[in-house]
């Protein structure tokens, strides 16, 4: 990028305190922003970087009003909603989609093709598929038998999207995620293990975003379900007939087993698991490396291993450090006790 | 699917008491079920669904014979069982495998195929490998040197397959899974890290089904093995030299450190992980999220972080929740002892 | 291989005590070692096992000079580095690399190719990238617009790197790994979920080995780094804005949260995880399965969930397992302490 601060401003609705004609060529935090750069004040608790920024403008917000010795500030509404509209106006700049339909990329038969598809070299589409308008697929992508993309998804490199799924509009997924894969259903028979087969489907809202290297499994019978605006980060596992609401977001390295409901608006931290055939309530948060393994009601806050109210885990959590220390005063006061009742009874 | 209840009932030898002339469109839960759809009573506690089901026709066992209000209801031995088939005959109705081979598939220099393999788009087989009858590979996947893969094997998109692995006959291995890439194992030389080439192999047995984007690793030297008749689930990290015996379950997010031996019949449950350099007897149970640090001896079912015998480990997971309270009646404990000791002497 | 006795001696500097003409077909562990293998002596503890071991010739330390009854014995300085230099022999015997251009890689527009650059099958070169001299890229192999692969990498079958990545020198990057796909950044903006683009890169050292399945993602703003001589496993996920130092090894199914910064010479245990925004000192040894919530100063070793320093972290692990005996103890206690203020008070 390459931008004054005076087009900057206009662009974000935002008044200037300082040179107008200085010159950004790149976005950072504070913390890390070099000459050149524009940042943002985020919150109060960063107001002392403030002093120490290399940044070469600063958005802040309406009531900052003393010139930066400096940067050049610039105020607006909301900093950080004004610093991803740069985000926005850089990622267009650096992320240059393929377009067209490469020669390698091999299309089935009865394949249904929206306007504006771009399809990448060695892209496959199976028999029956169709892809919506406007819809990007990069190098490798794999969809299979009979699924549907809707307009304006974007799939990225070596992505597997097996047959009879279903994704919706304005999707984000990522490289290497493999969806519709089957679910984990045996059953013992004579001494062996016998699959059950996995016949259902998996149906992906719109505005769903899918980290890299993240399993969905199709169900036994039914649908699972990813609703609309819920986003996935990296190397999620989600089993089999899970049914996930609207605007959930689940942290990397979570598992979620099969038959599992998640509410709308529930978050998820980092490396959590969740047992199969429990409820998740709609805004739930479960803290990170937490392992539910129970129903939870709508609105709460639970953490720990096995998860409980966050109230009561962040104590045991706290509790958990003086274990050892208690083992001792608790060997101290039978000891204790004990010469008490023997002089009681000597 | 569509076929009458009469159809259905003599493909799994059943009795009906209803309309045998009920028209089946689909397959699901009892819960989930819908008009046209066929279900099973699995067990005698869902029996209250007999009552709400909106299925057309029910597989139940032979001791039931009262009729239904809305439904055909189907007597069999095993209502799973039957049910099982009946998902077998709509998997082979919706799932189409490709079948020849894909002018894209490329195919390197004294590969042996068997008959009737089938290649989809851009599949690459190197230099040497060994294709046996019937198998189907999906768009994508790699097939390293001097690799060989049993007859009736299906490898799903975009998998890896290194150089020098064995998979045998009748496996299914989903998405984006990475079969004999290089174990993690390095050693400190002046400073650095020097990697301990990996020379070994990678053999799977027959029956075996693996989950999309799991990863196993070759041997340093000889060779990681998975036993006949396994299934491994989506995102499980299997070390180096690791040796899993036969009809072993091991559910998703799994990790096995290098060296360690698990038995047959043992079951993992999700997210575990286990220690390298341990063995785990045959018929084993693992709970979901234990740390696995020690050997198990056959037979035992253990749970927790670090895993115990499961007796203990449920005990454990329960006194957890009143730790915080513990310490409270400790400190209780140590006052009033305080007080009586403090009279004792006054 | 078949290698002499004399000709092994001889290339790893060492003096024989048996048979130099014994011929050698493979290499082993001391106790999985067959008639025909070399295998070695690595420490004193694997002692005991020269008596059983049927390797055909030994590697020993200088001072031991007792003829084996069966096995040659190779003294050398270091048994187990000598191993590996035969390690390293076998797989360049092993191990053939694609060499060439296969006609079915895609070459974008203005890429720059090093000289001897080996493209596998259905490897795609988006536009303006760069790739080093001595480079290979097995097949299925993306590389995104404008990255860089330096000199001498391999990078195996459908790995994927997005854009704008650099990677260095004789990096090791293994199968369907995902690098510079988008951190997972969002904020809510009107009671839904805003995607906070993500415009940084992701920058990788020389030396660097990555294994399969993993996911780096690329930063917010700036750089998510890793640094030279650091080796990771399979299936770790590496959030946007962490910056790793150099020589650090990080075990299987790790995970580390956006903007931590890992020092030089740390060993992560596998499936430990690292909050976010936490920094982690030089030579920080963090033990497996372990729970990182708060930064850690160098040189510490630290275990548990939460992560305590090792030394309380181990008596936290033992203690947990007498919880249940902890809570009956207070029970008697209770009573005892009860009856005796009664027997005061009556």
């Amino acid at each position: 990028m390459n931008q004054s601060v005076k087009d900057i401003a206009a662009h974000v609705g935002g008044s200037i305190i300082g040179n107008p004609e200085t010159t950004i060529t790149g976005l950072n935090g504070i913390r890390e922003a070099q000459s050149g750069e524009l940042t943002f004040l985020g919150s109060p608790q960063y107001a002392s970087f403030m002093k120490t920024t290399q940044a070469s403008a600063i958005f802040v917000p309406r009531d900052i009003d003393t010139p930066h010795p400096t940067a050049a500030l610039i105020q607006v509404d909301t900093p950080y909603a004004a610093f991803a509209m740069m985000l926005q106006m850089l990622e267009k700049e650096m992320r240059v989609h393929p377009t067209g339909q490469h020669p390698t990329a091999v299309i089935g038969d009865n394949v249904t093709l929206g306007e504006n598809v771009n399809l990448d070299a060695h892209v496959r589409l199976a028999d029956n598929c169709t892809i919506g308008s406007n819809v990007t697929l990069y190098a490798g992508v794999y969809i299979g038998r009979n699924s549907v993309i809707g307009d304006d998804t974007i799939i990225y490199s070596n992505t597997s999207i097996r047959e009879w799924v279903s994704i919706g509009k304005r999707c984000l997924i990522h490289s290497n995620v493999a969806i519709g894969t089957d679910g984990f259903g045996f059953t013992p028979m004579d001494g062996k293990i016998m699959k059950i087969p996995q016949v259902g489907t998996v149906e992906i809202g719109d505005d769903v975003e899918i980290g890299s290297n993240t399993a969905i499994d199709r169900a036994t019978c039914g649908k699972t379900v990813i609703g609309s605006g819920t986003k996935i980060d990296n190397m999620v596992q989600i089993g089999h007939n899970v049914v996930i609401g609207e605007n959930t977001t689940i942290s990397g390295a979570v598992a979620i087993a099969g038959s599992t409901t998640v509410g709308s608006g529930v978050t998820i931290g980092g490396m959590a698991g969740l047992n199969g055939h429990i409820d998740i309530g709609d805004n739930v948060m479960i803290a990170g490396a937490s392992r539910v393994t129970h129903s939870i009601p709508p609105n709460q806050m639970v953490s720990g291993a096995p998860a409980v109210k966050h109230t009561l885990g962040r104590k045991i959590i706290m509790s958990l450090k003086r274990l050892p220390e208690l083992l001792r005063r608790v060997r101290v006061l039978e000891k204790r006790l004990e010469q008490m009742e023997d002089k009681d009874n000597g």
